[in-house]
């Protein structure tokens, strides 16, 4: 198996959907993708900052899922990055009530020794020089570095975004990030532009309406699976990332083949991501929930036509 | 092969996008559903009414692939359904700018008499009292009914549209329409209760983002191909019910198993429709490059996992 480096928040989410709100619960970029890449068979570390507020507990359960949080700095005297938000009635936009960055601000990543060599490396949404920082720290070139970002750093540090991008295989951002990087309405057209960028392959997230994977020539699609409701649309992004990444970080192939098998995987993940608040639904998840999901979406998309 | 009977508008339409206009041109629910159909190896007919003020050579334009047009009434100084509509720069949202019913207000449907037993019938998009009457005029019971209808109907005629319902097969409706017609947002839940009211099988279009084929148990979702540019929407969700219904008239199985394969060559068909203004891409459209797309949405949707 490969050895998964993650970057990105840990982190305090307060929610409010149509169905509920939370008080600060467990979150973070980071957090969602090390859990949702727990699902496979890999050796992962997360690299991050939280302050001293931040309960034992929540460490203890990335922990036990066989994350390595050496990487997680704690600051003494420091506040974790809290985010709260606000989801409308169709869930597919949201409010961000309040952003406090705290010891993010400072954040100065540092990679444990023993990632220094992943082959794989997931650059969780954060600043891109945190981002790129991390790259710097890599004593072995990774066979495979993902990205994800937001429009949030295209508004206020595009030069340095666009910097890093041009040192990642992958890229995955949503619909309207796509557009605003690219200035293309057309998914195509944005995916050519972004690739011209540099990255070899581009997934762009479509939340409900599914994902896109492209690389110069092909393209591959995952639905999302149609669900009787919609819970909580946080961290599906970040799930869908874990996934992405722990799955070809335990099948050692970063070929194109493979990486649909991964857009998969990710997707099915997401699809239980957001059944609860937060990370409840994952923390809960057995196993055999993931194959017997798996089977669905394969019932879902599989057809036979003779060509 | 089974014959499949068709019903719908055959009009003029004049279409203003972000990419240009037209003129009046040749259009129509069932010059659409006709002209898509003539992909498969079926026998079919077209039931509508036109003015003598429409041209002959459209008719002869659908005479020419083989579809019968003697359920194609003539009224003699009557006037062609025209409908003008202006497209928004995303091409998901439209105006209606002009609806001329026309020689449509009075039209009583007269079936062929060699069509009474065909196997297949295609209800396309008009008011639910023709579309009953069109289904009272078949001497045999038949193997499949397909309807496809409108939120116009949902607010003028929900009586007579419920009764028409009834007494489907498959109902094909846009996500919204599926909102409407239900009142649940949860497309999932949606299905569930148009089920109840009839169809055993629901198709719910969601344009660029494909569609999905429910039946009491099991969905299947079909991608809308990505493509470069849409360059005019209009009529694409007529080509893929004709689609739908030419293959499995062709097919002669009326499987939800042969169902996914239909779903799949009716969003092939849409998916050149959106190429050009009207019908212009359809009618010069061969079958070489409808299998070569084939192996596009083959190549677009197929994976591999062991489970």
């Amino acid at each position: 198996m490969n050895k998964l480096l993650i970057v990105g928040t840990v982190a305090f989410d307060a929610i409010e959907t149509p169905f509920g709100k939370t008080d600060k619960i467990l979150g973070g970029a980071a957090t969602y993708i090390g859990i949702s890449a727990s699902f496979f068979n890999v050796k992962s570390a997360i690299v991050s900052v939280v302050g001293d507020d931040f309960p034992q507990e929540y460490l203890d359960l990335l922990k036990e899922r066989n994350i390595d949080i050496s990487g997680i700095e704690i600051v003494k005297g420091g506040k974790t990055f809290f985010w709260s938000g606000l989801y409308h009635n169709d869930l597919n936009s949201r409010d961000t009530l309040v952003t406090e960055l705290n010891v993010l601000a400072d954040f100065q990543p540092k990679v444990p020794q023993d990632y220094k060599n992943a082959e794989i490396v997931m650059l969780g949404n954060l600043h891109p020089l945190v981002q790129s920082s991390v790259l710097d720290q890599m004593e072995t070139k990774p066979k495979l570095v993902v990205l994800d970002t937001m429009n949030f750093w295209m508004d206020c540090a595009l030069p340095e975004l666009l910097e890093i991008i041009k040192r990642v295989d992958v890229i995955t951002i949503n619909d309207e990030e796509a557009r605003q990087l690219s200035g293309e309405y057309s998914l195509v057209k944005a995916a050519a532009k972004i690739h011209a960028m540099g990255p070899k392959y581009i997934v762009i997230k479509k939340g409900e309406h599914g994902a896109l994977l492209f690389d110069s020539k092909e393209i591959f699609f995952a639905p999302a699976l149609p669900l009787e409701e919609v819970f909580d649309p946080t961290g599906a992004g970040d799930t869908f990332a874990g996934g992405f990444a722990g799955f070809i970080a335990q099948s050692e192939n970063v070929s194109f083949e493979n990486m649909k098998s991964a857009v998969i995987q990710g997707s099915n993940l997401a699809s239980f991501s957001v059944e609860k608040f937060g990370t409840e639904r994952m923390i809960d998840l057995d196993k055999n929930e993931v194959v017997s999901r798996l089977k669905q979406f394969k019932a879902l998309t599989q057809f036979d036509i003779e060509l």
